[in-house]
């Protein structure tokens, strides 16, 4: 058991919650028995587990089935790997997935989720999570959006980082323009657009890339220049806006809803 | 202008950030200037307002329409009036609001959301900013939900909280039982519910409760027991579910889309 909190192997690990780290190892950290569950499916992308031995015990079922190496720790030692106050008990280390444009449009997509210069990682997260669940097949991180990577924006995935394709550090007007190309309309959900609920069933169904703009200020108009059509959530209510994770859910689901019925 | 952070005054307002404080008062504590410009229309709920300089000169307009007290602080002050690491500037203190469900529902509502022990304070604060836009008639909160008056559960409402009736405290059987009464259905959100997707458009107009249950159990076999029919919303992905406050804002969109289309 490791318990010194201090070793440098513990600091290595630890280190992962630092973007740097990451971007230098390749390597990024899970937490929580929940996203573990899911990874376990995609061995590949393991790399070591570390357990408390409450954890172990808690969640001996999911441990045994490992094939990588777990290292059982002290809870000190887990305070000190955890980004978060209340440790779950398991970390994973594992691999950065890297995934093309070009692999996602030849899959024929008919939904996508593009984050433009999203910044917080729980809305970055919760969004990926919400597509997961519309059925997208990718969601696209522009330049200048969150790391996906983020600590805190890997465990709001709750383990949909390893069900659908993530296309990083996309150029814009590059990715838009290939978008386009393979006949996806790009809708901009910005509170100007036009009502979603005036698009007919016809447009609603056709293959479709949501683009979620910044959480403070939205889109620049370069961007929604880039769109073929902004598109407005009604606010049937006295609320501004929705938040960003709502907004996109709610848009995610009308659209996967239009496609499936 | 205020500068001593262990003053009584500034001891006395910091102290409504607990339930307690709130609860012996009926005050709570609403940050930052978007809840602010909220308040201004329910002018009979603010009792004082806290300031900094900088707040002050960057919301002149907001701050000089105010008819309360406003006092200014020092950015030590307001660190410690604020629960947050970056505050806002702007803090004000205001009056609970009591709502009855006998008022609710004698004004005919359409739209319903109700927490049924909902603990967190972000989820339930944007489950309620949700309902205002999808145009909710009330928001009511099960004894056992968090507080509405939670400092961080305000702050995420952005000023819905002062947009629509909240009833408290709500014993589930009763409740739900004269909501029943007043001929609204009540469907339970949850993950092994009929689809919402095959209700017919009749079944989706009918005036409706959106019952949410707990963020990490849903809800126990007796509440589910009170509901018309349990709904869910298709996974069209892999995720084994959405988070609270995502799926309430579809469920109340689909709702609020059917009885306005």
């Amino acid at each position: 058991m490791i318990t010194d909190p201090k070793s440098s192997k513990v600091r290595g690990v630890a280190k992962l919650n630092k973007k740097d780290a990451r971007s230098e190892t390749g390597l990024f950290l899970l937490e929580g028995p929940q996203g573990l569950k899911e990874a376990i499916a995609r061995p590949e992308l393991l790399v070591e587990v570390f357990v408390t031995a409450e954890a172990q015990e808690r969640y001996q079922d999911l441990i045994s089935n490992l094939d990588v190496p777990v290292q059982l720790v002290s809870e000190s030692v887990m305070k000190v790997l955890s980004d978060t106050s209340t440790p779950q008990g398991t970390l994973a280390v594992c691999r950065q997935l890297d995934v093309s444009l070009d692999s996602v449009i030849s899959a024929k997509p008919k939904l996508i989720a593009l984050l433009a210069n999203v910044r917080d990682p729980g809305n970055a997260g919760t969004v990926l999570r919400a597509a997961d669940a519309a059925g997208a097949d990718a969601v696209i991180f522009s330049q200048n959006s969150v790391d996906l990577y983020n600590t805190k924006l890997v465990r709001s995935t709750t383990g949909s980082i390893f069900h659908l394709p993530v296309v990083l550090g996309a150029d814009l007007a590059s990715t838009i323009a290939s978008l386009k190309q393979a006949d996806l309309q790009v809708f901009a959900a910005t509170a100007g657009g036009d009502l979603i609920t005036e698009l007919d069933s016809v447009e609603l169904r056709k293959p479709t890339v949501w683009m979620m703009g910044n959480e403070a200020w939205g889109f620049d108009d370069e961007t929604l220049d880039l769109a073929d059509r902004q598109v407005a959530l009604p606010i049937y209510g006295r609320a501004e806006s929705l938040n960003l994770a709502t907004a996109a859910s709610v848009c995610f689901y009308v659209t996967a809803m239009a496609q499936n019925s």
